[in-house]
């Protein structure tokens, strides 16, 4: 393998991840009737990442919150977007999500591929203060905007406060600030009348 | 100040730039019709800078180049787009754009909004190692592009080879072999009739 070699494949990878600006995600841009795309979205985590940083329980690695969030979507070229209010598939590292990040990480020299591929199933376990302030952004993110679109994908969908908070739990873990500041959010969305809580049953 | 107030500014910040995945760029997407956005470009830069840092002529703070890469084009939610080969609009540092950032940078905490500031004057700048490293990416994309878009923005708007060459040159401040790759693809892009040196004059 020269160097130009490990270039090219870089490169073929560079190419090969253009296709993420085509997965289209079930939210839609702040006040707008527009679907957001899996690069804006993962371009959006990063820049909130660098900027909620600070926030996070434990002191956390802000280059791999960062690395994680570029790539954590970069399997859904293959697998497709799952909605995170999706009633029958589960989005936890699916037989089709792993078998698209060897694919896809696998253009890349055997190094970067084994480090990202790392990177993304770290994100995915959870278990890290990096992947749980990570996965704290991408819960956020489309929190944010369904309050700016009147309900957004909550109503939409019809999805319940009890479900949402289901979601919203886990950002816990990576920050209790923003949690709480999730959760004022819902609370208020329900006054407003954009998330409806379940109805008791008797 | 207080904690939640601060919360509520970056917030804001996260809110407003959101706008970036409005502005598009003359360039296309890979193998496309369809024209990018700043905010799926910057993704993408920032992705490749992930990638090809080994290729920077001196060893780059990776999260900085990354940091550099995400807030570039924010300026550009107020000052717009200016082409890279625009004949009339020079990019560098308008004071359109000094006047965007300040505003935009403005809406976070004063620290961090003294950090982003700071951070988009020295990509502008283009010294530090980090700067160059940044900055070859940016010229890097747009030169993928066309290639794979048979000419893309060069036969679109008649950009001579020698004129692509003009923007390219300042690759070799940050990478050396990336410039060389550069290089090459424009002479192949010659070959295939895809860009077309200037007529001599006599």
């Amino acid at each position: 393998m020269t160097p130009f070699d490990i270039l090219l494949q870089q490169i073929a990878f560079i190419h090969e991840i253009d296709k993420l600006k085509y997965i289209t995600r079930k939210t839609r841009l702040f006040n707008s009737d527009r679907h957001e795309n899996d690069a804006e979205h993962s371009w959006h985590l990063a820049m909130m990442a660098l900027v909620l940083a600070e926030h996070a329980n434990e002191p956390v690695d802000v280059l791999k919150v960062v690395k994680m969030l570029l790539l954590h979507d970069l399997v859904e070229i293959d697998a497709g977007d799952t909605f995170l209010f999706d009633t029958v598939l589960n989005h936890a590292n699916t037989e089709a999500e792993r078998k698209a990040a060897l694919r896809i990480f696998g253009l890349l020299p055997q190094k970067q591929a084994d480090e990202f591929l790392q990177l993304w199933e770290e994100f995915e376990a959870g278990e890290t203060a990096e992947a749980k302030f990570a996965r704290t952004m991408d819960r956020l993110e489309p929190l944010l905007q369904n309050v700016s679109n009147q309900g957004g994908t909550w109503r939409e969908y019809n999805v319940s406060y009890e479900r949402v908070m289901q979601k919203t739990e886990g950002m816990q873990n990576g920050s209790r600030t923003l949690y709480d500041f999730a959760v004022a959010l819902m609370d208020s969305s329900v006054e407003k009348g954009i998330l409806k809580k379940a109805e008791t049953d008797i």
